[in-house]
């Protein structure tokens, strides 16, 4: 099991919050994934998996859900 | 045709202002919701409709969206 942290940036509100987590869930062997919304600010989120995710594949799926990792996290 | 403007406090985002423009196309008549999103502040909403909706319907319809007419708009 591992477990990986990210620094989400854009989301405002519980439909972006369920947007990045659809996003993320969607991803080979994850089994939660824990979102700690700052409106407008840089939220932290929590990745629980079974495998290691690579920085590219999580990058990716945030961006499919709209939404940018905060430079240089 | 009928146009009411309401003002809607609440929403922050495009996933928001999708809500809330659901649950308003919803109501009968509704041919057209234009939201004009100030992410945070109040926001106008232009609602076209066949025939005259009630305050309590629009508020009702708002309400359900999950978000709230600013007040005394």
């Amino acid at each position: 099991m591992s477990s990986t942290t990210i620094s989400v940036i854009g989301m405002t509100c519980g439909h972006c919050v369920t947007a990045v987590r659809t996003e993320l869930s969607r991803l080979p062997g994850v089994t939660d994934v824990a979102i700690d919304l700052h409106a407008g600010s840089v939220s932290p989120v929590v990745i629980t998996s079974a495998t290691d995710l690579t920085p590219e594949v999580i990058a990716g799926a945030v961006d499919e859900a709209g939404y940018a990792l905060a430079p240089g996290a």
